[in-house]
């Protein structure tokens, strides 16, 4: 069993990292750059290092990563998502210095990084992936024929990109003209890599994962599926456990097709298969080789601590579970708390937490690394607190949303936190019917007032009367 | 439906029930102390109301109560736990002025906060009680002589008591000679009614209780059982669901009997049916004819919410479940985080919280009313915090506990919280064993230091050799 992890990672994932590690009698290691030296995962975690001045480059230092593993006495690194979590480069240093990578093979990641890789892996498998290109395109003239023969809308697409970033949807030839050398130079700045492949664009899918599990001895298994339908320019903001919109049918052919695409790259730890979902077609879309920001759901519906079967995989244990220990009950949501405004085209709003109070009671679940008084560094992603809550039914989760979002104070910074309470109300969201467009089809629910919290308005106005009244 | 509840309580309980109103889209209003101005029900609930400069006696004014709830167009009163919620007269009044109280008949809760009378039901009902006497006994003659025939040690108990109050063991005749005129005058002082009975004692039992629901249209059905055994005089510490000390034979036999208590009496609305259990020996105890404390982990193994079935059942709606609908999940945990020092006899440590951290991540719940600079109030129970944990396993529950537990940040006063770690760690409740003897049998556990941190420690020693190696 591994003794001692450290986290390569930050914020609310390397929290959830050192209380998973804290259960498990495993001791852990934080580091951080000094904009974190106040960070909740500094605190929490047995042991913290420092990489640095500098925000980021401690972060993504495999060599120093891994020298200060090794120095520390770690049997293992996790990675987190985002950072070096789907570095290849990273994994097979870990690799070739006898530290655990908590995820799968580096050989894995490279294959799942190169999205025309991926594709080619799925189509041996029997996965159904999307009409495009055969591997890379060579040039511009090759995507317009291509193109012609797929029909528009197509997406020309970064072969090494991820996270919704350097995809482009092009209607026309003109477009496709325009675009392609755009989505190279994109891909060049952002992944070191020029190659880019054509997809057709599905319109307005809905976007479905399948959340896996797989051991060092061949068994995988998935843990169903979640529906991050409800995005914003391919980020994810709202998240749902089980899909409401799917079949028995539908859910088990999913799920059974994500277990085919783990078994056939031989797949190793947690990971998660996207797919677009169109009528009744079913596409592959890519493959997270790593623990997902909305893992949290999955675990409410299974009762599985995901986390925790990650340090018992790369721990060379079988899965606690089979394939049939596994069910689900009641629906989760994931709400993406993002320091952002989302009435000024969602910009980013950092800055101190003058007040911070958690939600509570029944089927809430906060995973944050934020307080009172801390302030968020302007060099990380916006996302400050995941709130996640779960009921039995749709119509109570639904509400429960409602009233953990009401309950929850956060002040200081603008957030998401309202705009969501807009989604939650809208009929179609209510009755649960959306794809990926609902949130662009949808500008007016940008429009509600930053009032006074509407309880202390009562508060206010009940003071009042019962100074007139006697009470 | 219900359309407006005034909460006739405070704390945590009166914020609990406020979240399921704001769910169900049911208006609350609150009532309030001088001393409870600033108490976390106050300012969530949508209207809140002062009764009055006294701590207490606004809580405890039945007539001013309905009064205010007619006042304000509420068509209910859920009454929580402790103050009016057993008080039949209380119930009777709502009645009789026309405002839906939140439980049972007054006539059910009178029927069954008189012990004497409550065991006749159940003997006449089949349900097993311990041997005692029948009805109430005249004088400590009777008594003497029934305890000869019961055998020692055998218990007398006020008639009219409640919460492990107006109770004594007796174990010898010299005892009970003595203990006899205490309890009397004790029944009469705390509960004004100097009826005693006598129950045979029974000896180190577990602790086992059945959550029911019953609706008026007839329909009764069970939510499995908790396992209340860590209790300290009387007063529980630590509840689990289900007991992990139970065969499924016994379960469905204890579920069963709770089902039949509750078709007995005619009850309606949530309620729970206490048994002790000794050996195979399963004697009814008493039924508490309110929501409890501890209805917090039967929820988050069955994923029904207690409170918000409370208010459709008192709305005149059918339940929501069958009892073949109920199924149960895990194991769930609940730590009672009283603002008291278990090294100093559990004294009340009442004042001001100078820093509050709720703990969170994966499978923790908090209900809670206190907040970073709350000043917790003299004059009611020390209980500040519910902090609830599930976990697939028993396990790991059990570490999670433990993580829950260090997790969290209660600063200002002393708590039981470092206790709980203790009983935790103990070999016993690790291979959950354990029976009503636990506490009172492990008086080392209380004799642990309250020693800084240890991640702080960890930290400001991590952060001394960075300083020495240049990290």
């Amino acid at each position: 069993m591994i003794k001692k992890v450290l986290i390569a990672n930050r914020g609310e994932i390397a929290v959830r990292i050192v209380r998973a590690c804290a259960e498990m009698g495993i001791r852990s290691v934080a580091i951080y750059t000094e904009p974190d030296r106040y960070a909740l995962h500094v605190k929490r975690a047995d042991e913290a290092y420092s990489l640095g001045e500098d925000p980021l480059k401690g972060y993504l230092d495999p060599n120093r990563i891994v020298n200060l593993a090794l120095e520390t006495g770690c049997d293992a690194i996790h990675p987190g998502y985002g950072f070096l979590s789907e570095n290849a480069k990273f994994a097979r240093l870990c690799e070739e210095q006898g530290v655990t990578f908590i995820g799968p093979k580096a050989s894995v990641i490279s294959g799942m990084g190169d999205k025309t890789q991926a594709r080619d892996s799925m189509r041996a498998a029997g996965v159904p992936i999307t009409p495009g290109s055969d591997g890379n395109l060579a040039d511009v003239d090759e995507a317009l024929e291509l193109a012609e023969q797929i029909g528009y809308p197509i997406m020309i697409k970064a072969t090494s990109g991820g996270g919704g970033r350097g995809i482009r949807r092009c209607d026309t030839p003109q477009e496709l003209q325009q675009q392609y050398p755009r989505v190279i130079s994109e891909a060049t700045k952002a992944f070191g890599s020029a190659e880019v492949f054509m997809e057709k664009c599905i319109v307005n899918p809905r976007h479905i994962e399948v959340q896996i599990l797989a051991d060092s001895q061949g068994n995988v298994i998935h843990l169903y599926e979640r529906d991050c339908s409800i995005q914003r320019r391919n980020q994810k903001l709202i998240e749902i456990a089980p899909s409401p919109q799917l079949t028995p049918e539908q859910r088990q052919y999913i799920g059974g097709l994500a277990v085919k695409a783990a078994q056939a790259v031989d797949y190793e730890n947690a990971g998660t298969v996207e797919f677009l979902l169109s009528g009744n077609e079913v596409y592959f879309m890519e493959m997270n080789t790593r623990v997902q920001v909305e893992h949290t759901i999955t675990e409410q519906i299974t009762g599985v601590d995901i986390v925790r079967e990650q340090l018992r995989i790369a721990s060379g244990l079988p899965l606690s579970y089979r394939q049939q220990d596994i069910s689900y009950r009641g629906f989760a949501l994931q709400f993406r708390i993002n320091a952002e405004d989302p009435k000024n085209d969602f910009l980013p709003s950092f800055g101190r937490i003058s007040h911070y109070y958690a939600p509570g009671g029944p089927g809430v679940r906060v995973d944050t690394a934020i307080y009172t008084g801390y302030e968020i560094p302007p060099y990380y992603d916006s996302m400050c607190l995941k709130l996640v809550v779960w009921a039995l039914t749709w119509d109570e989760v639904v509400a429960r949303g409602k009233r953990a979002l009401d309950d929850m104070r956060l002040h200081g910074i603008k957030t998401t936190a309202n705009y969501y309470q807009q989604i939650l109300s809208h009929p179609d969201f209510e009755r649960a019917v959306f794809d990926t467009s609902f949130v662009p089809s949808h500008p007016e629910l940008m429009e509600y007032s930053e009032k006074r919290h509407p309880s202390e308005m009562a508060l206010a106005i009940a003071a009042a009367i019962a100074a007139h009244t006697g009470w």
